[in-house]
């Protein structure tokens, strides 16, 4: 891809998003709503305008869905989300359960494979924890408590999909499943969570010190992304993913932003 | 590139520039010599951090020039420009002539053909209109009579030197260089402005307009960029340069945008 198509391509997602982002606001939609009908009307199901298989359009996608879910890291607040925590939790395992159980009964009743029906319900377990806060927060409901439960709930069903996936491509592999392995991928799709917001909380506020002494422009966003980018590579790294460390690098940089606040 | 190559890309990109931008400021200099530093020691001759011929990097460099130069074209005051556009036009013409003419000489006396000797003086053309205007920017002068000859002479130096360029690559390929060519070359490449410039002055109050009617968010940024990337589109497709077309782009908004303040 030249830049000449590059600009053009860019044109076309912005103005469609926009465009349909607005349609859907005026009809009292939320205008993510309106955005992922662009995505369908300028992509491979409609006019072609924009090839999702280009590296960079593929890139510039997972870059954003990472920046999206750090924002929305650093608009949730730590001590709300944990005082909703078992009611997050509830969610979100009745959510991951009921359509896996679902799914794989269908696949049972229509004469399939054990496998093949584990499968089908795990297809369904995914929820968009992206699409799900972008929805919230255009409808201006990101601070409310039960915003809270499913903004939680939506993060837990990530991590769990993640552990779903894991197990589900072994059975697909043919490899055994011990109990040990689902252990580890448990431990660490959770783990990391917890790690990165425990140690990010010790290790932000030296960060945000050195930042108030930088004289360069912009100093604060680079310093957040700087923050965010290396936590949203290390979950991928050991076995979580991308988007668990922006939003858990986002949860840390407000708390300790919160904190310091307080504490003036 | 996979995402993850890509985050590391980005962190090293960021935390260079951002390390080497502010090591220029306490020694009393503009960042972006900093930030050009930075790339030296990242890129082929030094660390080997980031590949400059992966598409994705390329385009979102040449991405980052558009931009700026629109940001720059935001920042200036036609009414400014066009008052010291008779100096701004002799600074660019001396400052293509002499190093043109020097090249030349110097090709000459070290006994090139005229061909190579042209060449030569060629390359010596060409400022760096981007870099100029953040040197300005970062120095805090960019609003100053003084920048606004430099900035003017810089931009009409890009102009002159897609002519040149033009010229000695019809030369270099063998072809026959009418003056019917040259002038229709010096002709798109001065007309885009002063076209994109009038015709830009009539239609961005209607966009304003339209913006200001819009219910989605950053709406204004949106609509910037959807006039500031077609118009630099434009510029390349009719052989202009991209970033001539974005530099008009935000020399139109910011024009319009006064005018509008003023009426008030």
């Amino acid at each position: 891809m030249d830049i000449a198509h590059f600009l053009l391509t860019l044109i076309a997602l912005f103005g469609a998003a926009k465009l349909f982002g607005e349609l859907a606001e005026r009809v009292g939609q939320p205008a993510v709503l309106g955005e992922l009908v662009a995505g369908v009307v300028v992509g491979v199901s409609g006019f072609h305008l924009v090839d999702p298989h280009d590296t960079t359009i593929h890139l510039l996608a997972e870059l954003g869905v990472i920046l999206l879910l750090f924002l929305i890291g650093l608009e949730t607040d730590l001590d709300k989300l944990l005082a909703v925590g078992v009611s997050a939790m509830s969610v979100a395992v009745v959510g991951v359960a009921l359509p896996f159980l679902f799914g794989y009964l269908v696949g049972q009743s229509l004469g399939y494979s054990s496998i093949v029906s584990i499968f089908v319900g795990a297809t369904l377990t995914a929820t968009s924890v992206g699409i799900t806060a972008r929805v919230l927060s255009d409808l201006g409901h990101i601070h409310d408590p039960e915003s809270q439960v499913i903004l939680g709930a939506a993060v837990a069903d990530d991590v769990i999909g993640l552990i779903i996936l894991t197990v589900v491509s072994s059975l697909g592999a043919g490899r055994e499943l011990s109990l040990w392995v689902i252990s580890k991928v448990t431990l660490i799709a959770f783990g990391f969570v917890i790690v990165a917001i425990v140690l990010g909380g010790y290790l932000a506020p030296y960060l945000i010190r050195a930042i108030a002494k930088l004289r360069v422009g912009k100093a604060l966003f680079f310093a957040s992304i700087m923050f965010a980018f290396p936590l949203a590579y290390l979950a991928e790294a050991v076995g979580s993913a991308m988007i668990v460390g922006a939003f858990a690098a986002g949860l840390v940089l407000a708390t300790v932003a919160v904190a310091r606040f307080r504490s003036r």
